[in-house]
């Protein structure tokens, strides 16, 4: 079967071609330039690639940016202290925490100093319960990547069969709420599996979309997919290949030799959903500069 | 086949039962009682019978309660006020305001205006995104009777196939939240079926416990129900009959005489899944006066 990629590269360098356009319609019209704030403690390497990578992506589409670096000794009230620096900070629209943070520090209570309003990873309690809701909301990252990939390649979704493999508060959960909500790319019957799930191939061939966000290297076989399948791949893992020149390569929780050929669509790994993360970062501070939320 | 009632009613007396023993400790210990406050916006039927069982529930556990009446033409503003009053009074550790309210009043923005701290309706942002992310929350009242019917009876969860049918905010959507969850009376794999759902039948099927929250009279039928499954009626139908002094009878969402025999437990209507919901704030105004939650 013919099967078609869904260019994650391909789709956020659209969405922050426009999204740069609009920035600069903005500051034409003698609008405040977009500010986009990290704060990053200590120096784990993940991490600062991960913070790199969103600073590329401000310079990109025109946004201010500022990182804001501590020591991984940082005590939590002094983390705090930045914190509500940045809650205060009218120059900033919006600022992440990169995660994860040093073992004493408690992550749910940083999470919880950010102001909602600037809380552009939708991390906060309140984001969380509004997008739950159905209200708007500031949602995460990766999610909100995936349905607006899925959206672009007009990948229809109402009344389909969706199954989430994995129920992570980042990922997993947040797409269940999302796609079976009533909404444009919602509508879905959606089912999440997880490590307690039983009979798992039984109830992953039934679906119409798979989305495998286990963090387990090529879980998903062949045998576990109905042909004519769309597949999300949310799994990054390195393995070492003497086929790149890095001694590196980049797998997906998906098998994607053997599981391409049998679907309609897939995300590659990498170039599938890790670029559509990063820019819906920049959709929701676009969309806290603008106010859209609150 | 054999099956159990889970009996609401029973178990609803019984939690009822240990709630007034542990009131009556706290008050010999010379701790003071709690106190629920209601807010009941004009005179619906319907609203008025809820608020009364709720008083009568306070009454049956040693809860002091308070109810405040406003007329049916109050302005946000003037309701915003009172419920300003509640989250200031320390007397108070819970309150709840009555739904649905005149339609020119934001539900929203009435339950946002609730300190989520005496929030024990749980119907507050925060508390549903402390609920989703995992974290200590009121829950609402519902979803959270029928965890704790279904864990009275010992009925195991983990790594069931649960269905849901109906994705409200109050029911359907909470419930698939927290039967997903790493927890306890959690652990299940969950499917959210709703008005949008192709093949409904088909999934409801393979439903080790199936749980209907659609609001449709008698929705559920023997063919849509595998044998030896856990049925749980949300519904709630007032129907003529000629067969009751009143002339009423109630029916739930599921048709329960050619169900019942195929099932391993069912909840009959009324006292199931009823009795449980206002057991279950009586719950949260406890843990809201031990400060359990926050």
């Amino acid at each position: 079967m013919d099967f078609q990629i869904l260019d994650g590269k391909l789709i956020s360098k659209q969405i922050k071609d426009e999204i740069a356009e609009e920035v600069s319609q903005m500051i034409k019209r003698g609008q405040k330039q977009p500010h986009l704030s990290a704060i990053l403690v200590g120096n784990d390497g993940a991490s600062e690639t991960y913070v790199a990578h969103k600073v590329k992506a401000c310079e990109q589409v025109g946004f201010k940016s500022s990182l804001i670096r501590l020591e991984d000794t940082v005590s939590e009230e002094a983390l705090i202290k930045e914190i509500e620096k940045l809650n205060k900070n009218n120059d900033v629209n919006g600022f992440i925490v990169q995660l994860p943070l040093p073992n004493y520090i408690s992550e749910d209570k940083i999470i919880e100093s950010i102001d909602p309003k600037k809380d552009v990873d939708g991390f906060h309690p309140v984001n969380v319960g509004r997008m739950t809701i159905g209200l708007p909301a500031f949602v995460s990252a990766t999610p909100q990547g995936i349905l607006d990939l899925m959206n672009r390649y007009k990948i229809e979704t109402s009344g389909k069969h969706c199954v989430i493999i994995g129920r992570s508060n980042i990922v997993g959960k947040p797409l269940s709420i999302l796609l079976s909500q009533k909404s444009d790319i919602g509508n879905a019957t959606v089912t999440l599996c997880h490590s307690r799930t039983q009979n798992l191939k039984e109830i992953t061939k039934q679906a119409d979309i798979l989305i495998a966000a286990i963090g387990v290297k090529e879980f998903v076989t062949k045998d576990m997919v109905k042909p004519g399948a769309v597949i999300i791949d949310v799994g990054i893992h390195r393995v070492k290949s003497d086929q790149t020149k890095s001694g590196w390569k980049l797998k997906g929780d998906v098998k994607f030799d053997e599981v391409a050929p049998l679907c309609s669509y897939i995300t590659p790994v990498p170039g599938g959903v890790g670029p559509m993360t990063i820019v819906s970062l920049i959709k929701n501070t676009l969309a806290a500069a603008k106010k859209e939320v609150y």
